[in-house]
């Protein structure tokens, strides 16, 4: 069930190891809120390994802000918060998948045609070059969680032309066909239920939606997807830790430009 | 106008003081979105540090989302995108101020009063208990901007009590009296805006508002804070950035218990 059986991982580093297993321990309930961690010098021990490579997992813990941490002191826990890994915010399955329910889809439509003037300047290419672009309503246990617009320049997009939309996660396909989804921003807003937004959620037109728009790269930067992502605002929300002394990579920043136009569906 | 002028600073380590730097280059475009840093070598040259302090960097740059980072290959620039700092995160004034901005604000309410259940349960106090509790409008350049919603446990709101909560910023006060903010957890929902938001904010009911939740904590996990900001969804988003590889700290999660519950006001 986990994100290991699905989804390919690198080979880990040192300190990922160290992260992963003091994670699991928090979230085990091993370490609780308050409860102290071992000393570095306990820690470097009980991984084999030098100073390096746990003072790097204690800052990234405390950077999840899982940990707070301090000269001369141990890290104290600070809570048991989950984090969202790379996947789970890629692919809506793999998020469901981790909550512990089943994915589903219904598919309205999926199309290859020209960009729209927004489709064109969130992917980077050229109004009226051809793209892939999708609707669909996104299922956990069977009942509406979100509806998804998404779009992909054509040579990502032509892999999912021929798979079947409704039996299971693109962005499995897609990694399966090499595609090297590396970097995600995401644009958190609220809006109205538009009336397609209403029939499809199976709510009132003009109830209040939480929207993530995302957009993703490659390691070169080019832009592999930009998606809308519409939630009931009564079904779910986003959660963010921040400890002092470390930049959280969120930011609330006044709309400009067109980042928050609505992608034409 | 920076964050360093108004709030206190710890001192920094080797690592944060790389970090700074590569983040104020990427920040005023000396490297640009693409552009490859420096290699590690040339890193611990340019900062006169060991490979600890500058792989740590690199880390914590990759978390922001600010670079990508792979074995056997230079480090990529990946945006130009600011990132919240705690201080900025913590107070209204000071983003407004990281945004160049003028902060303001009119205080509708200040009071000292018992808990209510709600606010009991965040705050982690019984209910009944006293708390301080306030009611106020911040402004942007003489703009609403937020309608803010605050509850402090009796022996931090005391330090507001007799400060004019017209005058400047709270947690300004707060910090000069030593109130040791460590932690901050922050809920992202959508809402329709009441009468009152609307009438404070000059729009009308039942637009839509991104709403941010905050809980601040002490290194102990004391609760020190329980606000609610309320947005004028038209106005703004929050950004946040991911990278493979990478735990973000915020998650997505459906609603359960007391934690997304109206503060009474």
């Amino acid at each position: 069930m986990g994100q290991a059986a699905t989804m390919p991982r690198k080979t880990s580093q040192r300190y990922e190891t160290i992260i992963t297993h003091i994670r699991a321990a928090i979230q085990d309930g091993t370490y609780r809120p308050g409860d102290e961690l071992p000393s570095e010098a306990e820690l470097c021990q009980q991984f084999d390994s030098s100073r390096g490579p746990v003072r790097q997992a204690m800052s990234l813990l405390r950077t999840e802000g899982l940990i707070s941490t301090g000269r001369g002191r141990r890290s104290t826990v600070l809570t048991t918060a989950a984090t969202g890994t790379f996947d789970s915010i890629l692919s809506i399955s793999e998020w469901l998948v981790s909550l512990g329910k089943e994915p589903g889809q219904r598919t309205e439509w999926i199309a290859r045609r020209p960009a729209d003037e927004i489709t064109a300047q969130h992917l980077k290419v050229t109004e009226g070059e051809k793209v892939v672009s999708m609707l669909r309503l996104r299922l956990a246990d069977d009942e509406p969680i979100a509806v998804e617009r998404i779009a992909f320049p054509a040579e990502i997009g032509q892999h999912i032309l021929d798979f079947d939309t409704d039996s299971g996660s693109i962005h499995r396909v897609l990694l399966d066909k090499g595609v090297d989804f590396e970097s995600i921003t995401r644009t958190v807003s609220a809006m109205l239920a538009t009336d397609e937004d209403a029939r499809l959620l199976g709510i009132a037109p003009g109830s209040p939606l939480l929207r993530l728009g995302l957009v993703a790269s490659d390691k070169q930067g080019h832009i592999l997807e930009f998606a809308d992502y519409r939630y009931n605002a009564e079904d779910l929300a986003m959660h963010l830790n921040s400890v002092r002394g470390t930049p959280t990579p969120a930011w609330l920043a006044p709309h400009e430009g067109v980042s928050d136009d609505l992608p034409a569906s």
